[in-house]
């Protein structure tokens, strides 16, 4: 299993209609095939500057693999996450 | 529910005896109580400096706090966390 999280500050106002709009549109992430377990969540410690994230677990790396390439993945990096978000950090983990 | 998690790296070598002794030493925050779903996880991104991570949530707030000031975690914090890591990032969620 590998649990993908990326933590992450939008461009947009706290509560904007954009906000709301970027959030929906990652929303279609979970029907990539392989995603499993998909969470939009708010990041609420001070002690980062990030205020939403995204978690979603694969079987292993060749299901991840296949989501990083597949045509929806990659529409949403390109149409949405490069001119929406200002700021993010990718943060991947396995079992110990 | 807030899932506190932070992600971190060790002064240790890898494999190593020190780095074991901290791991095991770390799982016994799991017994304090109020942490619920308590993981011990292996950062594998290469898209950051992090080697670890840990995971717990909690039902709320007050026991979120109680956990901060519980002398098991304060004794963790100063006897092994701040000697031992190297650096780290605190990310708390709450579900959207």
């Amino acid at each position: 299993m590998i649990r993908h999280t990326v933590v992450f500050r939008l461009r947009h106002r706290a509560n904007s209609a954009e906000e709301k709009a970027f959030l929906a549109a990652g929303k279609a992430l979970a029907a990539i095939p392989g995603v499993e377990k998909f969470e939009q969540m708010r990041q609420v410690s001070r002690k980062n500057g990030y205020t939403f994230g995204f978690s979603m677990e694969f079987a292993d790396q060749a299901a991840y693999d296949r989501y990083n390439s597949h045509p929806d993945h990659v529409a949403f990096v390109n149409g949405r996450w490069i001119p929406e978000v200002e700021e993010f950090l990718e943060i991947d983990y396995v079992p110990l």
